[in-house]
Order: structure tokens, then C-alpha cells, then sequence
């Protein structure tokens, strides 16, 4: 939540394995006091981030308490194991927190609610814990809700999982506002939740109700922006999470896509044996599918190059890809996200407030 | 279950509002002893449905009971209210059959063993409160396993809630089974489960599982037929059902689809303001979006011509389908599974032991 004072558990994964605690940290409003990791203690977060705020690195919840001198609000869990489990190892400062007061936050499968010693430590010291992967009792089908806020609404779609949907998002949302354009993230994953201090889980609701979960969301704050960009999730033709993506598309009734792609990537990440479709086949399919319910086209692309090395080489595939996807296009981290939000506003979304793309670089 | 012996609740809404009860009675193998409606008690259900085996209609359990000897297994609550809840007004009929031994089986969407009364009342009996829209706890993620059963797979796929796609693949089940091909009928539905008496409810599974729960049921039983036939949901361009869809589509890896269609519809069901598109523009969405995880096509269609009155009339609307999708098709209730059967067939599926759709006649 926005300006929370929090502290980071990230034990043994700082920071090349902490997405949900980079995340954080790079987009939250969160006042980040300390990071919890056991093998890098003594450090300082810019040792290994530059672009991040400085905080210490510290071995134990107790002594990023002593550091903070007792104002602390959360402790986020920022690591998740494969399958989302509880690593016993985190017990002793989780249930530090929550004696010293502090909330808990977790994106974790197992549910800390779930958890009889910590519900019981969390009730006794009238603490929260927050699982944010934990949907809402209250979802339901969705009604076409989202086709009548008054924002419009872009959503990013990916050509796989892991290429970079969340980070491209915040990106765009950063850059509309710099500017001026009233813009705000829709989360729909766990990380994102954990930055943004709300939001449903998309990947956990029930089936019947994926849609209308992302409608919920649009219609809760629709009318209070000009721009929501919708976090998408997984790919349209991925073996195992299509479904997911599939409401999320039908169900944000998006007035433009950005399509998300990974330099290189030529196969499903951990499905090696499914190939992926060539771009413009990407373009075809998400239009194809979304006009029934909502017209809408693809209106910019952002592809991931973290994985080449060169920035020429980098800006060529850049390149590339806006040529095969037919719009503008940019790598959001290493170039910033404003050939996207061109994209965005020559398609006329943003708001009344935007006249075009080259009036917004007035703001700049 | 097969072979049970079964009462089915149906008060006030028999036969035309009972479509579990109808569903059951028509294609289960359950062996029905007395359908309750309090409004027809005393009537036969062949005095209302013709083609149904007969049995008596009557107004309490207890009465069902005494006309039965005692001989029932279960008693199955064969009408929905709208909102999927629980009657008040059937508590005595299920309390009684509980307390004469027999398991009770549900597919609303409140579940009976969440009911404190029945709960405990079912552990005094010794009975097995069946809520078949409850998901088993232990599904996961698709692995993309469902390529590599045995069995041909065909998914009936929709352009919109309520066009038969159930009853279609129910009928190509018996139809393909007169051939002697050895086929099996892959509920996804809480009536399709009820009549086959096992299967994943894939609208009611955490989203993320969608895929998986179709691959868990095909995985468990794709190497004991040559054709299996998956129900399909909704319409993969409903703004509501459409991630259950594309989680059927992707996970069940479908051979072959067949497109089920009802005469007339022109807009989505429930949700007037949006059209249809054009049974060739469905035939294009399905099988472009199928086929980068798995090599597909509409083989045949199922066109649902209850209203229209004449028969002549339903038989020039099911050739025009046929026209529009490019394959054969047929209304399955009215003129039987035979033509989609053909197109099953033709695209070589079935199983080895189906020389072509011609030699298939031998056996008729």
C-alpha cells in the first residue's frame, strides 16, 4: 500500500531470483526500509541495483526492526519458491513481524490465513495478514461492465508467459503520466497486487468468474482515470494458461492492446515442445478474438531484450518487431515506454486532456 | 452412476424447466424409479415426454419410497433455480432420503455438504452428499499431456451458451458407439457429470487450472477408448464464459471440433447488445486459435433446431449450416448424429478399427 513502511523478505534470492521484491521496490509506493537475506547481509541494495533506492541488507527481521527504530508498517514476502510454498526457514521472522506489530503481506499459493500459528500470532497481536493471491468471496460473472467506464482501457497481451506484461504496463502507466495523462495499473497477478495494494488475482478465481474479476477491478476505479492499463497474463494460445488470458482480454473490453513480446523467444517458456506463432499471426489471433466482444486493435508493442546483450542489437530487434507487429514499439525498461504511449495516443486513447502524441512532449 | 438406482427432484418444473432431470432421464444410465414434482404428482413422465422410459411422478420422497420397496440408491436433484441455490422447500424430500440410506447428488452451486444440517445428518446415515460442482482439491496446471492419450479427441465447441453443445455430444457418443466405435462422452458440466457420474465441473476450477482439469480427465481415461468426445462451454467470444472455453479448447488438444450452433440465434444469450459473428468467421476464430497448440479443424457441425416448427424448414436450416461451416452437419435430436458422425470420421479419427464412414453402415 502507498507509503507503507515495509520491510522485504527475499532469503537467499537476492536479487536476481526476487522478482516480487524488485517489483516492489522499482514500482510500489512503498518506503522500503530493509531487505531480508541471509546470505547477503551487510550489503546495501544499490551494491547489487543501481537504479533502486538504497536500503541495507540485513539477516533478520529483528535487527531490520532495530535498524528502522520500530517504524515498520509490513513485511512483504518477496520470493516465491517453485509451487508457491512456505519455506520453514522464514517462520522465525515472519513471526518476528508479527509480534513487533507489523502486517504481513504474501503473493505465496499457501495461504498464510491458512497457516493455524501464525492466524493465531496474528490475532493475538491484532496484525493483518494479507494474502494477496487469495481472491475475494464476493466475484461473479462478468456483464460487459468494462465496455462503460469512462477511461479507456489498454491491456497488454504477450506472445508467451515471462515476457516482461507487468513490467511493460507500469511502464506505460509511468510514462502517460510524465505526460500529464490520469493513468493507473490494473493488477492481475500477485506481484503486481503486492505494488499496486490492491486487486483481484486473476489466475485464482474460479473459472466461470476470470472476466468478471477483471471487470470488477475496471468498474471499481474506471471513472476516476483517463487511461487504465490492464496487466495481462500468459498468452492466448499457451497450453496451460490461455483461459486465463482469454478473460482477461474479453473481460477488460480493451480499447487498444499492446502486444508484449521477448526478444528470441521462439518457443513456449517451459513448454519447449509448443513453437510460438510468428508476430503478426500474435496481431491476428488477439484482434480476431477481442473484436467480437469489443473492437479493438493492436496499437503498440513492447518487446523484452533483456537477454541481448548490445544495445544497437537490442534497438534493431526493437525494430524488427515494430515492423512485424505494424506499430510503434519499444523495449520499455532499457528504452522507456514513450514510442508505446505514442502508439496509445495516435489511436485516440488517453483522454480528452491528450490532443496528440506530439502535444504530450510539451509536458516533458 | 451407472445402474444406480435414482429419484429425481423436480417439483414444479417438470419436464420443460427440469434440463438435469431431462438430461439424466435421456442419456444417464441410471436407472430412475419416480421423478417428485408436486404440481404433476399422480401424471407418468411418458404423459409429458414421449421418447423418455417411463416412470411415476409424485409428490414426496417418502412416497417415491414406498412405490420403489425401499430399492434406491440416490436421489438426484434435477432442477437449477436461477443463481444455483437451494429450494427450502425440497429440505423434507432430501432430509427423508437421507435418512432411508440414500447418497444425495447436486449440481447447484451451494453445496450441500457446506449445509450443517445435512452434513450431520449424512454422517448419521451413513450417506454421501454428492456435490458435483465441487472440484476435486487435487488439479493443477496443464503440462500439455492430453496430446499423447490413445483416443482420438473431438470438442464440441459453441458460438454461444445454450446451443446444445451437450446434447450434441452426447448423441455423437451413442451415434459413433452404433458404428462400434468404442467412444466415451467427457463431461465438463455439472449435468454432464451428473449423467456420467464422474468428471471435472471446468467452470468451477481456479482459473489457472482450466487446461489442466479437461487434460486430467482425458489423461485418466484416453487409453481405454479409440474416441473420446469433450463437452465443450460457452463461445470463445462470449464477454463472460469465454476463458472456460478457451481452457476446454486448449486442454482437451481436440482432433477435431464440431461446431454446435442453434437456428436463429443472432445475439449472445443473456447479453443482447453483443452479435454473433458469422458461422465462418467462428469456424476461423476456432480453429486459428486451436491450432497453435494443437492441429485441428472443424470436422463437422451441430446445428440445435428446436424452434424451429417444421421439419422442412429445420432440415433447409441445417444444409444451409452445413454450407456456411464447409462440412457435414446435422440437428442431433431431430435427425440423429449420423452426418457429424461422417465428419468425424472422414478426418480419420475414430480409431483404427473405422476403415472410412462408409463401412461404419455395415454395422447399422
Amino acid at each position: 500500500m502507498s507509503d507503507e513502511r515495509i520491510v522485504i523478505l527475499a532469503h537467499e534470492k537476492f536479487p536476481e531470483r526476487a522478482k516480487t521484491a524488485l517489483g516492489v521496490m522499482r514500482y510500489g509506493d512503498q518506503d522500503v526500509r530493509a531487505v531480508l537475506d541471509r546470505d547477503r547481509a551487510g550489503d546495501r541494495v544499490r551494491d547489487h541495483v543501481s537504479d533502486l533506492d538504497d536500503a541495507p541488507i540485513v539477516e533478520s527481521f529483528d535487527e531490520a526492526y532495530a535498524a528502522a527504530d520500530g517504524d515498520l508498517d509490513a513485511l512483504y514476502i518477496g520470493i516465491a519458491p517453485i509451487g508457491g510454498g512456505f519455506d520453514e526457514s522464514w517462520r522465525a521472522d515472519v513471526e518476528a513481524a508479527i509480534e513487533a506489530g507489523c502486517d504481513v503481506v504474501s503473493g505465496l499459493h499457501y495461504f498464510l490465513t491458512d497457516d493455524a500459528e501464525l492466524a493465531a500470532l496474528a490475532d493475538e497481536h491484532g496484525v493483518e495478514l494479507r494474502d494477496v493471491r487469495e481472491p475475494d468471496d464476493d466475484l461473479t460473472v462478468a456483464t460487459g461492465g468494462a465496455g462503460d467506464v469512462d477511461a479507456d482501457v489498454v491491456c497488454t497481451v504477450g506472445t508467451d508467459c515471462s515476457v516482461g506484461k507487468m513490467t511493460a504496463s507500469l511502464e506505460i502507466v509511468a510514462a502517460a503520466r510524465e505526460r500529464g495523462i490520469d493513468a493507473a495499473f490494473i493488477p492481475t497477478g500477485q506481484t503486481g497486487i503486492m505494488i499496486a495494494g490492491w486487486g483481484n488475482p486473476i489466475d485464482r478465481v474460479v473459472s466461470d468468474f476470470t472476466a468478471g474479476a477483471v471487470e470488477d477491478m475496471l468498474v471499481e476505479v474506471g471513472d476516476d482515470y483517463d487511461l487504465l492499463v490492464v496487466e495481462g497474463q500468459g498468452s492466448i494460445v499457451h497450453p496451460a494458461y490461455s483461459a486465463v488470458t482469454c478473460g482477461i482480454l474479453h473481460g477488460s473490453m480493451a480499447d487498444g492492446l499492446v502486444l508484449c513480446h521477448a526478444a528470441g523467444r521462439e518457443v513456449v517458456h517451459g513448454f519447449e515442445s509448443f513453437d510460438l506463432p510468428s508476430v503478426s499471426e500474435y496481431v491476428d489471433l488477439y484482434e480476431g478474438l477481442a473484436n467480437p466482444v469489443h473492437e479493438t486493435d493492436i496499437v503498440a508493442g513492447a518487446l523484452n531484450t533483456k537477454d541481448v546483450e548490445d544495445d544497437e542489437d537490442a534497438a534493431d530487434a526493437v525494430a524488427a518487431f515494430a515492423v512485424d507487429a505494424g506499430v510503434p514499439a519499444a523495449d520499455p525498461v532499457r528504452q522507456g515506454a514513450d514510442a508505446i504511449v505514442d502508439g496509445i495516443v495516435d489511436a485516440g486513447l488517453g483522454g480528452s486532456t491528450v490532443p496528440g502524441a506530439s502535444a504530450g512532449a510539451a509536458d516533458e
